[in-house]
């Protein structure tokens, strides 16, 4: 532990962070998400939900402002009325840290896969909101 | 994840737990013990209190019925007139899944270290409370 | 060992179904089949058969209810008029823990090669039954 | 699998037992022992009783002739009046694989616990017989 | 060394007998053999002749019977009247093991690499005999 | 990069620090110090002087309030009438983080060789000022 | 440290560029670039820009005299009119080492990060220049 | 060092030349070479020149006769007049040890490169001679 | 292989023998020994009895002038009449290669295990001869 | 290669030579140096002698000036008449790069193994004089 860094984020997590470059994404996946399959590097954070963890992330953590959509999250099956209200929390975060006109990606199940596959983190979270799953891509330190 | 096992036992916690035998010891170290300066194999648990993650690990593992004392606590400095609330929470938790009867060793800051070192594994959880250290033997399933 | 584990889940398998995620696989395998050349990750479990571990991991491991087929074997190679009966064993440990309409994709030997190369693990039994292979995959906890 | 060779017999203890020389010892250990925590190598045996292995082995496997003793047991606590039938079981395998005169050394848990961490490799095994733990001393191949 | 187990067969190359499945190759390949560089696993048996070394390994290991040609030979080149003696030795050897009716197949040299390096072991002999490599295919043990 | 982390404190070395737990030790050693030599982990931190890595560390890094000394310095040789600037650096950037009171201790170079040795890491800097290495013992974050 | 060797240049790096031959290639690369994601090798030198870098390594390290344009940058993004200022002191400093005459390859952000992941190393510094990363590609040494 | 082995040749270099089969190959690149950037297997021979290491390896080393052209060079750039000095150097000593008839290769740069990328070892040396690198196609022993 | 190597000599023994220095020792095991137990560096070579691989080895390896006796052998236990006939086979092979006046230690069996323990390798044959067991110390190459 | 850093320091060798700190210890050792068995890290120099090697280490490698004497060689055995001339060559090498005053400390051989033992590293040469150990402490660079 050290003085304004939040313990839920590991020292693993924290070096992960901090040796990503502009572009490289990191995928902050649900409970249920593939997670030890697909990842290149994979984090474990058992036992915590996605807001808490990002909350912190994004304390730290630059999103990309060269992209029009630094933020990515899994498409909503299309038929499924389903609405994810942890979205709305998502958003809250993200406009807190980043500012208000932070745009969001909708992708698709396995192109999110493909995304997560190249990403170069993956943090296991035990989050069961459905369509939890997220995508943040660095920005720039000026 | 799995049915019936909490999610805030990792996968790789969960296979210390049961790697573990008879007399072997697991410490549940709080937020600034040395954990990874001492442990023989750790498993990080970042952002976690002791308390959640003790009731999760004893719903699967049975304390030693061979000795007298199979839990052991970090002595308050003689002189200080600390009482530790925690403890209460522990033994509640204890009592719950081992009985009433579980008796706690009181052990000295560098002898605590001691059996730290030569534990099975130690968790480092984030756990804030003074004196939340706690040492678990394990017993015989039958 | 633990409270409530089977015996026969080793540690190493218990943390491999823990780290699986929705949509990934898992074979349990006969003890011909060629599961040290085609696994992504290997488990051995010599001297057991499948049914037994087959019901011990049911207990566990959710079958994913996304999909039509949750579960594949490998099919009868065409002409031949052999019925496996251990199929009828895994059919009644699969509709005790997954009710009774789950469905079981019939796989050719070469493609069913194939999903165990790409599968999260397999586990190398000593099942000695024709056709004795079968693929979980894996569905989600809520 | 290969012709002769019993299944409960893994790839990795069958080399084992290959590399043993004359006076090695290993340790067949039931399911409580703190296996994982002596071993120099550890064999997993998850599931499986000792006699079934015992019988196994011994088929490979000759005892030191050399000693009076080659074969140890945990011995019983003194005073404890109970008498473990398994110890029945082992004593017919061995002799029916290494004679009628082989004898057995009766060890207290400590040393015997300093026994197997000096051994080459132990095997843990789910036996749940009480003192079921058994070490073997390697003879010679002539 | 161990009862009944040849001694030119290594611990190493017993496991990996042990391990193979149902159709996967092994070769046995002469002392000129590019053995190393081919090899997803490799075994070394410095000084022994393939002969020997067959000899020993078919009394463990079935051929597989699903195929017609279970065993591949290296083709003489097209013109070369040279006719190998020592395939007489291995035609007598496999005779005895598997039965009378065993089939070759001639493979051309480059294809012989090929299925070399998706084998799923090579020996490394010091066979000096001319066109003395030797693929098995596994089969299967009822 | 992440915002609010010295570009000086390299990933490797902020994990480092977050891992170090209440006693444990980190040595700030300069460019002729046998670091590499002497670590248990290596953190190299060429081109960099201490002030400003020593200044970035205490940013996040609290020193231990439970001992008289926190701070170690390598004492001049007896005799030796060299005052070592530096030390007046270190205690401006320790009084800034830590407080005014905070002491140091002298320690003679081979008790200073001992407690690097078992030290939790050692940075080694390029620093050039003689006398210039300084162990830092971690406190406790509340 | 060694005589003669600036301070800057770590052992690793150093090492590095000795084992680096006839057109392989270095990125120096700034603190927001994605090195460790891209990196065959990675050598990281957090808090140095790269201009005092360029003139460590210049002084041991040849420039390719069989290609045209053995330096090459990150081109400007088109109708970008930003000239980066940090080129001039390159250009200076390569002067210095390599003559008058060596010119500068402008590359295309998504070609850069081509040429970035089959380098022999990329170097991870702390420059916030924007546009500061540059390739170098190694000579011969007569 | 041993009786008959000439000190040029080291542990590892032997146990790579005594590894190789027929076909495969061997790099001995000069100083410039990129060896290490290409290399599956690098063996480093600083400070020595080719023909002393080329005359020391061929004394154990059998060349292809299977081939026409067992020794490869790097043909001279088109429309260079050079013609190198070290080549007759070569010749010699290959004649000595392989007899008059053997020829050699002459191979474009970037095709010597694919060669180097797939041989079994490329031996770093310090060679300073134009065109000096060469490659040799290990034959049989009989 | 190699001209003028033995095929006997494995690239990994031959690698060890070259290693080994003044004064170092390597153990030439039977069958039955505790090799893999023993080891620091283990080298196997099964299948294979002592005197071919003795006299293999000497080829290369000189014994120690600089000892009265270079050579020791596993002592017969005292009253054991036995003779053991390998050691004459012992006696001249080593008169063939270090001349007629070479000495053998006797050395008794827990101390002869002590040697083996720190000696620089061990070779695992398959000698099933008593007291086969014999250890080299190297000697200078002038 | 780079520019001015003499062929015969491998890459290897100048990272541990930039790596070692004041008062550490490197050993270049002989042909018949057992330099594998007692050498924390070993670097291999086959085919080299040591005055080449010494000088070009010297280059860069600051002598210890703060004990009296920072070189060490393995003494004469009392009563032989032999006066290594190759003293006279270290001691001209060294004079040239540390001045006229450097002294030499006379070691027994088994005191020097020990030496040797707790070293930084070992250069394995090829050294063939006799009495051509020798030992450098590394010094301060200002």
């Amino acid at each position: 532990m050290l003085k304004g860094i939040p313990a839920i984020l590991s020292p693993e997590l924290m070096k992960i962070l901090m040796e990503m470059g502009h572009g490289d994404e990191i995928v902050l996946a649900d409970g249920n998400f593939p997670s030890a399959s697909l990842a290149r590097r994979l984090i474990r954070s058992d036992g915590h939900n996605i807001p808490e963890l990002l909350e912190a992330i994004l304390t730290f953590f630059p999103l990309d402002t060269y992209v029009e959509k630094p933020v990515a999250l899994m498409q909503v099956v299309p038929g499924d009325p389903h609405s994810p209200l942890i979205w709305e929390q998502y958003r809250s975060i993200i406009n807190k840290h980043a500012g208000q006109g932070t745009q969001f990606e909708m992708v698709d199940r396995f192109e999110f896969y493909g995304r997560a596959k190249s990403a170069y983190a993956i943090v296991a979270t035990s989050e069961s909101a459905l369509y939890g799953n997220i995508i943040l891509k660095k920005g720039v330190i000026k």
